[in-house]
Order: structure tokens, then sequence, then C-alpha cells
């Protein structure tokens, strides 16, 4: 029962003035405590102490603990603070430098906003990074070259995003999520592969934020548990994205798209192209619009960077993985600078032939994002 | 408004009865009539007539067009009528016989009510589905074995099934889909591997149903379009499941469970798992009752029968990866007839040594299931 005094005790006494005591004493149901991280740490086991001062709290929206030191190569951290990857002239001494990159291509850190429900929060968001990409990076150095992050919740809002500033020579691709909430060959995003189209731009599914926000739940089998699991996860939804592309005919609507799978791994890759180039002969009278087989849009249409490449038993099976995955036209070398599973160029990948190398460590990228040659072939120098 | 004469109206003239007409003409609103597919189906284009009269409308619940003949071989539906794999006898002389199967295990044809949201009919379903199967099929050859099918929506009842039927010598494993809410690694399942263990009995895992009822989306980008599409979905979901089995440590709570990965392929499992033994060493901290490599967890607890195999581009890479599944221990061959991508034991494989031929066409899954040798070893012909 609500009474003149309760309503005015209500009304006054904002901030820390001292409200007048209620003559009569009452029960009040449900009144929120502060139980802040900061003060509930302690009372955790220390496995979960040390995890969450390692990786933060790793509650729904980031829902796993990360590896490495708060999810970076403990070495990247630049020396005056800030996070890793925030100082370019210490990511010139600590990266670009040593490792004599000609070229790289900016990826930024998170595309959390491609999964929120609020659309055009998403595409002020997605400005926002790119602006500060193009005024704070690539104006400061010849060398990098930035993506588009786009709000691909909103494919009309993301082409008017790419057509914004997808001319500038300084952008080399569009660049989103591997979570979603439908495969990427569905017809709900075509505006956004037409403005690719339009200005020559590679789609680059990287992963990230499966099972997130509006994207579906992390499996087709639903929520994973761990993080280990999470990045188990990665592959299988790129495949999901890869036979989306491929059955659903984008190559033939728009043959010139190429579109790039990064992070999730690279030699899943070749038992899947096995698998759909066996189904796609038994069943593509249902899919007529679908010309080629599914392995010869992989090479026409796809590439995949290298990182995280995985670990063989020998060389002979990684020389024919490499073989059957067209790696000559298809592999892409990626470092995932700052991350703490980073690929050094020196280690991540068996030595391979010259003519291989250049094409993986070079030239493939340089034909996809219209890069120009080595500056100094001559000077070349390998691990 | 209601006046009596309406309501007297409503109540009288069931049936074919003829009702008296009302005075007063009125709009009526909502009229369901009917638009079944036997008679909106003249009205499709010529493509999707045919497609629905071979597989059926293909709508929510069953949403992809099959392949073959309503989803089967073409002569294998018996010349007595009734749906393929109906009929033992006709099974005998079209399959049984010819091929020399000395063991059979019978998978049924649908679990679909595993994907139910209503539990208890579920379980009804699947004792109905076993009964059968014992009544019809186990007595009356003893080449044939038996799955329990469960209701997995209730672990509890799940594992009560197990236990009534379990114990028969004419049961060899518990049989689930594909398609499911959790990961089959999570704890809620645990009931149903108690059960499992206490009958020595392997849990095998099917593909079907994934993305149908109260299961996840089909793929963790969400639902796909085409039913390549979801046939390329498959082994995303069994990579899920089997990432799910390692990492929660079910085979170091049940050391002696063993479970079958059914029709999603084989070999993106070879380098699925040099992607998880990588995780693994880096990460393993935070999974600590993770003992062992992930690749030791499947040679020791899982096994991966045949069809459908992948074709290779040459026999170095087939031995390269055979080598690499452990496939001496792990394969065991299947033919999953009478379906339309049936494999045949005379030509889906590629020709094996003579004593990995014995491991993957019988003694694998003699050893798994409890069956005796071969009878006649010496009459043994291969193709």
């Amino acid at each position: 029962m609500q009474t003149t005094e309760n309503v005015d005790a209500n009304i006054e006494g904002t901030g820390t003035a001292v409200r007048p005591k209620l003559k009569q004493s009452i029960i009040d149901c449900d009144i929120h405590h502060s139980t802040g991280m900061n003060v509930i740490k302690p009372y955790f086991p220390r496995q979960y102490r040390e995890l969450i001062e390692t990786y933060g709290s790793a509650m729904p929206g980031g829902m796993h603990f990360n590896g490495g030191d708060r999810g970076r190569m403990a070495d990247s951290f630049p020396p005056g603070g800030g996070p890793a990857g925030s100082d370019l002239q210490f990511m010139r001494e600590h990266h670009l430098d040593p490792y004599n990159v000609e070229y790289a291509i900016l990826t930024g850190s998170g595309m959390g906003m491609q999964g929120t429900s609020n659309y055009d929060y998403a595409a002020a968001y997605c400005t926002a990074v790119n602006e500060y990409t193009i005024e704070h990076w690539l104006a400061n150095d010849s060398r990098l070259r930035g993506s588009v992050v786009i709000p691909k919740q909103d494919p009309q809002l993301a082409a008017q995003e790419i057509d914004r500033i997808g001319g500038r020579s300084d952008i080399a691709q569009v660049l989103v999520q591997n979570g979603a909430r439908y495969p990427y060959g569905n017809r709900f995003y075509y505006p956004i592969y037409e403005a690719c189209v339009r200005h020559n731009l590679p789609f680059t599914i990287h992963v990230g934020d499966e099972g997130t926000g509006i994207n579906a739940p992390t499996t087709g089998a639903g929520y994973v548990t761990h993080y280990i699991e999470s990045r188990a996860a990665r592959p299988q939804v790129m495949m999901a994205h890869l036979a989306s592309f491929i059955f659903e005919g984008v190559f033939e609507r728009f043959p010139t798209l190429k579109i790039v799978l990064q992070e999730a791994g690279v030699f899943w890759i070749v038992p899947y192209l096995w698998r759909m180039d066996q189904d796609w002969k038994a069943l593509r009278m249902q899919t007529p619009w679908v010309k080629k087989k599914p392995s010869e849009y992989f090479r026409s249409n796809v590439r995949v960077t290298t990182q995280p490449i995985e670990e063989m038993p020998n060389r002979e099976i990684f020389d024919q993985m490499m073989d059957a995955l067209g790696a000559e036209e298809t592999m892409m070398f990626c470092s995932d600078y700052p991350h703490w599973d980073f690929d050094s160029p020196l280690q991540a990948i068996p030595r391979l032939e010259p003519q291989l190398a250049d094409k993986v460590y070079y030239y493939n990228a340089a034909d996809l994002y219209g890069l120009p040659p080595r500056k100094a072939e001559a000077g070349r120098e390998e691990a």
C-alpha cells in the first residue's frame, strides 16, 4: 500500500542526502548489493582466480577464457603501456621490420558489434573503427592496408559502409566474423557482395563470435562448454559458410567475388572438398545453378590464410595435403600478430620449395589484394 | 455478438447433417480450405513437382529433399511391396547373402522421435521401435544384431530403456541421431553413459535430424538451404560431438565407453585430430582432466564406420590418411543399405592389404560388438 508519506520519502533524498527514516519498519524483498568480480574474486578457488585474472570473467557475450596472456603474446605489450597491437612504432620494431613485412592487412581486434541486436549502433560502431584505422594506422605507414568492418546484420547499411570507403587505395578487403545467423551464401547477404564486386574487394571471414549475440549457437549440436571446444567449433562454422557459398550459387552470381577463410585452420578443407565434390556428382540436379565441382570454385574464388596451420605427423602427408589444397593458388601467409597463438613466418610452416614459398608468403596475397611485386626480389631470405 | 440462435446453429448439425441457414448474412474472416500437396502439386513448376514426387514435400520437420528414389536405392524395394528394408527375406537375397554378411547391425529408419518435445511419447516410440525390431528381425535371423533407440531428451528414461533390453545378447549398441540440443559430451547425458557402461554397449551417433525439432539449428551459422548443404553439415555436427566427448573428459570418467561415428564421412577426422592435439598442447591447463592427446582418446574410445567414404585424388594420400586415422583399429565397414548412397563392399573402398582388410571388414566390429571370429576364415574371398 502506497501512502503519501512513502511517496515523499522516495522522491526526496537523492544522492548522498540523509533520508528521513520511515516510522513503520518494512521488509524489502529485492535489493541489488554489488557483487562485482573485484569483490567476489577472492571467494573462487585458485584455479578460477588465475583464469579470471588472465582472461577476464568469461561471462555470456565473451563466454570463454582465452589463451596466452589476456589472449596475447607475453612480449607483445608496448613498453609504454596500452594493449597489445595499440602502438604502431612498437609494432614496427617488434614485428613489421624484423619479419620484413612488405605489406600487412590489418584486421583489428574484435568484431562483436556484428553480433549485436542494435543494427544502427552496429553501423556507427563499424564506422568508428574504420575511421580510427584510417586515421591512426593507414595514414601513418604505407605498408598497412585496412579492412572495412561492416554491420552485417543489415546488408543495406553494410553496403553503404563499403561504398563509403571501399574505393580507397589503402582499403584491401571487407571483414566479417565467423559467427552468423545465416550461412554467408544466403541471399540475405547479396547487397554486401554487390558492393564487394563494385569495389573489387575480397570478402574475408575471420573466426570469432561464434554462438554470441544474435548469432546461431556455436555448433550444430548447440553451445559448447570450454574454450578449446569453441576453437574446435571454428572450422565447423567455416565449413557451413563454404558449403553455403558454393551450393547457393554465389560464385555463379558474382563470378569475380573472392572470399578469404581466416584462422579456422587450413587442412580440414581437403577432405571437405572431397566430400562436397562427391555429393555434387550425385545431387547436382537439385542445385543446377552450381555448374562446377565445389573444388573448382574453391580454387577460383576462395583463399585461405595459414594461421593456425595444423602440425602433421610427417612431411609426405604435408606435401600431399598442400597439393590437394591447391596451396600454390589458394594459400596466403598470416601471423595473427599479436595473439597468443601467433605463427612466426620462421617456424609455423615447413620449408617450402622456393616457387611455392613465393606464392604463399607473397604473391597469392599480392594478386588478391592488388599489391605490387616484391620491391627487392633479389634480397629475399628465408629461414 | 452471440445470439441464442447462433449458439444453437453451432451445436447442432454435426457431421453431414444439413445445417439450418442463418437468417442474416455474415462475413467469415478465417476459413481453412484444404490445400494439401495432392491438390496443389499441379501448380508447381515441373522441377519441384518431380522433387516432391520423389522425396515428399520437404517441409519443416523433414525439411530437405533426399537423394535416389525416395531416399533409397531403386532396386531395394521388395517385389511384394512395402518400403525398402521392410522385408527380411528380400533383404537376405538382395544384400545379406550375396555380400556374405556374417553379422549385420540394424539401425532402423529414422530417429525423429529423439528430437520431439514430447519426452514421454518419445520414450514410448523408442520402446515400440525396439520391440518391433526384436520381434520381427532379431528373432528371425541369427546374423542380425539390434540397436537400442533411446529417448535422449530425457537421459533417465533413456537409461531405463537401455536397462530394459540392453542385457540381451542380440542387442549390440545404443543409437542416437546426430542432431542434438547439447553436444554429447555434456554432463546432461551421463546417465546414458552409465547405462552403456553397465551393459558394455557402444554409444553410436548416426547422422540425422540435424536442425530439426528441439535440436539446435543445423550449423553454427544457422539453418542451411539445400539438401546437399545439410549433408555437408553432418561432419560439422559430428565434430562438435567428438570435441565435446574429449574435452568434457567423458573418456576419463567412463574409460570403457566406446562411441561410434556413423555416416558423416571419415577423413575429416584426420586434420581435426591434428588441430585438437595442437590446441590441447597449448591449452590443457584449462581442462586438466583431459589426460591424453585427443588423438589417443580417438584410438582408444572411438570407432568410425566407412559409408560414405571420401573419394581421393590418388592412392598415396589414401594410404597416408588411413594411417593417420589409425584405420587398423578405428575403422569398421558399413553399407548404409538400402539408402540411395549405399556403399558396396566391392567398390566403395580401394583394395586394402589383407591384414587391414580383415580389420576393417570384420574384426574391428567383432571386437567392438563382441561377435565371434569369422566362421570360415579359409573361405574369405574379396573383390
